[in-house]
């Protein structure tokens, strides 16, 4: 099989769990009731919190530990063994999913493969959780080839997870002298923290265009020359981040304060600074785990190049 | 605001629609009812086949056109006008939604800002036909946010508009004298026609690792090295295709059947001569509208200057 480090030279958090999903067993009954043996793993969530060891990795339990009425959901297979991970039942027992403090120190320790898993497993697991009825129709609907659909017994209608595309992105503005890229606050954000913005992607629209539209609506700056950088999904539910860069010639922001709370242009040093931890530095970088991390170390390597 | 045509040196076909989706007209009851006013243009499908002008464009009819209770859904600000795309009522009276060779018709002659926005408006509408129901309880759900949402107000969640991320893709050989690429072929593509893989990308992948899923699955290839190439969205009905390159060691091939009926490595030469609507060129080339075109013209393009 390919192997994830091969693929691109930016390797973002979330990405490489090297795991074969083996969808030619997802689709035939008979074969995953053959992987279904006592050689096969099982992750348990608790309400999206992933069981760890002492070593910070995901704890894989047999697939014998399966909970009264849950269900397997087949993540792929590894090394000889199917990994399965437990879908809870859907009769008001399992543990409301909320905000969790543990699952973010879990992400800070985990081994980059074992957070990829955990990654697509919960992604999985929480589509399940919040899909139980067709949307066509509104009939339950039940889980359909090894987890990687729902299918609906009134309308026939299939469901498949959703991954909703987000573009996140860095204005550029060269004022002749110096490079300077754009960083904002939502809300929510920590004290003194900065990122990129970003937005979801929506039908009737390319990547680019979500790029420039997002920059427009949030902003308030025309862009052009918009160029893709790298990837990552981001199961928080179910995001696929698509890291871009694109130039402005005209710096002078207009803000939709709805969305982001203020908004700045950096140069080289001041990034570089935050990026370094310097409690000088005029912001505080986005964490290592997430995509705008990349992006602003990509842009730092490429006005090293320049 | 921004011009889609400054933004990528690749236009494939779909974007550049060019409208202000004003979100903050969206979002916002007074302001959406004041754009609601005798300048706001409405665009009517049947059964999602557009009104076609004698010229080959879309049809636009005033607002007052609206059908009896049909919603109209926001679709942004041009030249001070409101656009809107009729939503037909969910009581039985609308045509159901079929392949309709008029739509391919209307796509193939309609001006290309045009076809993009039938396309972001037939996603829109096609999107709300098919969740009436809200996925979380199963509860009729009813339009929100101008037409950019649903709601549930039995449980309060609100459903987005899906957007289904797809890799497509060109694998690359290199055997030292001469480059190939591989292109295959579905079984319902009309005869002699091949075009570039793709497949949705899954939670818990990148983009990259999906394109490197995907050509192992059904081409049984190992690859490395993915380059993203532009994008495209797709309204059939709701797909964002991410179209990459990606170069393989072993152009050993093993298909996966059920997803395509054969596959093969042709070289520029082949290629050139397809692009070209040449008789004897081994295959027949995707369509200009679809952006296998673009990977396939964009890979010729870069052997030129290599």
């Amino acid at each position: 099989m390919y192997k994830s480090a091969d693929l691109t030279t930016i390797k973002p958090f979330m990405t490489g769990a090297d795991m074969d999903r083996a969808d030619q067993i997802r689709v035939d009954p008979d074969k995953l009731a053959e992987v279904m043996n006592w050689r096969a793993r099982l992750l348990k969530l608790d309400a999206l919190v992933p069981g760890i060891t002492p070593e910070g990795g995901l704890l894989w339990n047999s697939l014998g530990e399966l909970g009264e009425n849950c269900e397997p959901l087949f993540l792929g297979m590894q090394e000889g063994k199917a990994h399965f991970v437990e879908l809870p039942p859907r009769d008001g027992t399992a543990r409301p999913v909320q905000y969790d403090p543990r699952v973010w120190q879990a992400i800070a320790h985990m081994p980059r493969a074992d957070l990829a898993l955990y990654g697509a497993a919960r992604s999985l697991v929480d589509w399940h959780n919040r899909h139980g009825f067709c949307a066509v129709c509104g009939s339950e609907t039940h889980v359909a080839k090894g987890g990687w659909a729902r299918h609906c017994s009134n309308c026939g209608a299939e469901h498949f997870p959703r991954v909703d595309p987000v573009s996140i992105m860095l204005a550029e503005h060269d004022d002749g002298s110096q490079k300077r890229v754009l960083l904002g606050r939502q809300p929510r954000f920590p004290a003194k923290r900065l990122s990129a913005l970003a937005g979801f992607i929506e039908p009737g629209e390319s990547i680019e265009e979500g790029v420039a539209r997002e920059l427009w609506e949030e902003a308030g700056i025309v862009v052009r020359d918009v160029r893709y950088v790298t990837s990552q999904p981001w199961p928080f539910p179910s995001s696929l981040m698509i890291a871009c860069i694109a130039q402005t010639d005209d710096p002078a922001l207009t803000l939709d304060t709805t969305e982001i709370e203020e908004a700045h242009w950096f140069t080289v040093d001041e990034v570089q600074a935050a990026m370094a931890n310097d409690p000088e530095a005029p912001f505080i970088a986005p964490p290592p785990f997430a995509v705008a991390h990349d992006l602003l170390r990509y842009w730092l390597d490429q006005q090293e190049k320049n």
